[in-house]
Order: C-alpha cells, then structure tokens, then sequence
C-alpha cells in the first residue's frame, strides 16, 4: 500500500458570528459540529479510501448539523421554502457533478455525486434534479426536517426589511464544503449550500459552478468556496487558483493569496476558500473576520474560527 | 474618436449538418441569417457603440431566427416545453448576467443582460428568472411562437427512442454566441441555447455558466463556446483560454488550439468556440465537422459552416 500522507479540510462558511457575539457555548457547538465532520472525513481516508469518498462523508456530516446553512440548516427563501445547491468533483479524471434549487432532497451532496456518477450531465437544477433524485432513491425530508426556530427568525426579520441576506443575523457566508488528497495521490472537492435568506427569482451562487465554487484536479489543487458569489461566479475563483500553479507556477499558499486576498479584495468580493495542493499541502485563506475550518495536514488536526 | 478597430465574431453551433445532408437553398438560408445577424451587430460598432451592445443585438438577431436552437427556434424538451439558457459578459469591470432554465421569454439574452444590470445577482434559474424577467416586463410569448414542425418531429423522434439529444437530426449542438471588440477596446460576450432535445431532469449546460461557456476580460480575451457542455463546463473552458493568455503568455490563437484542438480532444469534448482578444485579434476554432460562424476583422467580413 501506497504510505503518501492525506489530508482534509473542511468549512462551514466564511464570514461567521462576529467574535462580540460569540458565546463559549456556540463556539463549543461549532467547533464540535466542525470537529465531527473532519473525522468522518478522516475515518475514510485512514482506511485507505478515496479523495472523494471522504470529501462525501464530511460534507454529509455538515449538512446533517442545523448549525450550517446547508442541508438540514439551509435558510428561508423569499416564498418560505428550502432551496439547496451543491457540487462534487473529483481530480483524477476531472468528472464532476451539480445540482441547483433543489427543495427536499436531505443530502444536497449525494444528489450532485449521482449526477456524476449515474447521469450523463453535469448540473441539473430545480424539479428536474429533484426528479432525477426520486429516480435515484434518494432520500427526502418534509419541512419540518429543515425548519429552524433562528432560520425561521431570520427569514421573518429579512422578509419585514425586504432585503436579502446572506446569513443575516450572523453576518456569515453559508456554505459547507471539503477538500482532500487520498493516500493514493487523488484529489477532491465538495461544495454545499442553502442561499440566501429572503432569496428571490431562483438565484443561484457558485456553490454548484465547477471552477467558480468547486474544483479539483489531481495535477494542481482542489478547493471549496464560501463568500459573495457573484463575485466568485465572475472570477472563477477556484479555476484561476488551479491555473496560476499550473500556468504561472506558483505555489498552492502563493496562489490563494493571490486570488482571495488581493484579486478578490479589489473587487470587494468577501469569502475564503480551503484547498488541498497534489502533495497535500492544507491552505484555508479569507479576507472575512473568519471562517468555520478544520483540517487535517501531516498527521495534525486543528480547528478554528477566527483569524 | 479613438480610430482603433473594432471586431465581432458569431457562431450559430458547432456540429452542423453534415455536409452530404447540406442543399444549396439550406445553405443559403444559414449563410443569410448569418449576415444578418453579423450587420446587426457591426451596426452598433461602426457607430462607436459598445462591445456590450453588439453582442447583444447580434445574439438578439439569431435567437429571432428560428434556423438555430436559441430562443424562436429552441427544441423541445422531455415534457414538450422550451428551456433556454442565456449568459453575457462585459470585460472591462467583469460585470455578468446569466439565466438558466426558462420558458417564453422572448429573449434569453436581454434577461442575462437585466440579470447584469439590474439585480444584485449573476445568475438565476427557472420560475424564478421568470418572475424576474416578469418584473423587468420582459416581452413573453407563447408555445406557438417557439414552435417549429422540424424541432417538433426531431422531438418525437427522440421521444420515440427515449434519447436525450443535442439537436438530433442535424448532429448538431445547438447554441449561439457573439464576442466584440469596440474601438474604445472593450470586450464582450454572450451565449444563448435552447439545450438538448428531450431532455430531462433540469439538464443546464455550460452556455449560462461563465467560465465555462462564456467569459470576458479586456485584458485577454472574450470567447463564446459551443458543444458537449459537460466537457466544457468541467473544462472550464472559456476561462482557460484567458489563463492560458494571462498566465503562459500565449497568444489567442495558440490558446485556442491548445484547449479545443488538443484539451478538449483528448477528453472527448466535441465542439469550438468564437474568440476575440484585446487587440481585436478573431479566433475561431473548432473540433466538429463545422460550426456556423461569421465574423468581421481588419474591415474584411466572411461567412462560413465547415473547415
């Protein structure tokens, strides 16, 4: 067997409560919720498992927790209801899978995995992806699986405003996401969201994008987004990452900085982004007060909140 | 007046009726509504009006015409319904509009370019871009407007033998594009499809995705693409020519080759794109039996649909 290192790293959005209103008992949820995901993570790739696999089973352990806004805890939209996005790519043959306003669906991510890998298509959105995840046999929740008394609030606040918040109250970007480099040298990228509160006319982010929100490529790096998409759909965030170590040589530290910290600041494009290089180097760089992460680099775990 | 050149470049798909199937009237019709389009947007520019402008009224011009899968004469889908994707791109701020999955707007592309300018987000799908176009009072019409006998009967066709095709009869991927240059060295682009014949399950390929299908930067280049989109958004490929310029220093040319001549054909990605760079250089490369394109360089207009 192959003894190369792995490594993983996981968010739970940038942004995130700011640190004045940061509680030691949230802070404990959080950092347990995100600890939970790393592992599940972690379990697979140990037992020699796949890039892909692992990015799976951490992006499904975050979107089971309500604290993220993916999955179980995905936000209100304008009308009340749920609407998810979610993407998967896999580095060694550059197939990937998305999936765009789904309501319903309990795993965001095994949706746009099947995309991948039992469809012919890339990105499938709305009724049709939910469709095609019935056909799958997917499993669905009813709504009262994916309320949330603090989402619900949220909402009720946003709705009274009329304004359209990404992740109000908390100030945070929510998105979930993981990448990882396997023992056997392949990378992986998952991405995963529920919006924006008080969303309207089906607005999509970079969550599901391949090359804005998510990327992987066994030859460079693979990385998962989380910031103010339209800014991350317009700079193709995580494909310039991949094409400035590929095509100008930089380093995977070089490279991040680069875009999240100089390209994207002059634009006023808030976020951050995790990524994993093909030696499995960990970079997790954002230009926000923070950014929910842990990761798993040279056989040391951690997990922050804060710069 | 800056006297700088401007330049335009259409497509109208990649793929194209195979040549032996090809009459003399079928030609002539094509090559027309070509020009037609290609005056519509040299039009603008020789007034010094915008790159923006002229990719708009050139696609607006072929999404009219019920010859190419866009707007009047985009295929039907599984359930006998017209689902149209739109994007357009303005390179000077990297400014963009996208649409996906929408039904009875007149024109995709005057809702990209609203999306653009007159919301807060770069992309929206389905009812709700809809609701939005709605909003913007859009004009809408109706099933008879989109009908056509011959995408009708190529929709019966893959009805009958359950096949999910990009334009079926005529093997040929159904989109089309522009991409300018002004004489104040602004770039554009904008692509607009009305997707597979008989698709399902909310299927969205790379037209509306910028990057993928779509992309503009003053300092590089502006491209429109055509084909497989599965390949081309997992490519990213619009966005890789501009790296391959920005961060490799080839030229348009060399670029171009290097994603749809050697990329693309070794993953399988059948299709081609239309190019422009900052200094009006036209590019117009292609891996299919053809792609209806016309464009206008250096003051010299041409036609064309195979090699």
């Amino acid at each position: 067997m192959n003894q190369a290192p792995f490594s993983i790293a996981i968010h739970g959005g940038a942004g995130t409560i700011l640190r004045t209103n940061m509680t030691p008992e949230k802070e404990h949820a959080y950092n347990s919720a995100l600890d939970q995901a790393l592992k599940a993570g972690i379990a697979v790739l140990t037992e020699a498992g796949t890039a892909l696999d692992a990015v799976t089973a951490a992006v499904t352990s975050l979107e089971n927790c309500p604290l993220f806004n993916a999955g179980r805890g995905s936000v209100f939209t304008h009308d009340g209801s749920h609407e998810m996005d979610a993407s998967i790519m896999t580095g060694h043959n550059l197939e990937s899978g998305s999936v765009a306003g789904v309501t319903g669906v309990r795993n965001p991510v095994l949706l746009a995995r099947a995309v991948m890998e039992k469809s012919e298509h890339a990105l499938l959105a709305s009724r049709g992806a939910e469709a095609f995840a019935r056909a799958m046999q997917l499993p669905f929740e009813d709504s009262a699986y994916f309320h949330n008394d603090l989402r619900h609030s949220q909402w009720q606040e946003a709705l009274r405003d009329d304004k359209i918040v990404l992740d109000h109250t908390e100030k945070k970007f929510g998105t979930v996401g993981a990448v990882a480099r396997d023992i056997h040298g392949n990378l992986a990228a998952s991405t995963s969201t529920g919006g924006m509160t008080n969303k309207k006319w089906g607005r999509i982010g970079d969550s599901p994008i391949i090359g804005a929100g998510t990327y992987a490529n066994n030859a460079t790096c693979a990385i998962s987004c989380t910031g103010h998409g339209e800014y991350f759909i317009q700079s193709v965030v995580a494909y310039d990452i991949s094409c400035l170590m590929e095509y100008k040589g930089l380093t995977l530290a070089d490279a991040c900085h680069e875009v999240v910290r100089k390209k994207l600041v002059q634009r006023g494009g808030e976020g951050g982004l995790i990524a994993v290089d093909h030696a499995g180097n960990v970079c997790l760089p954002f230009n926000s007060e923070g950014m929910y992460r842990a990761w798993y680099e040279a056989g040391q775990q951690h997990v922050a909140i804060y710069r």
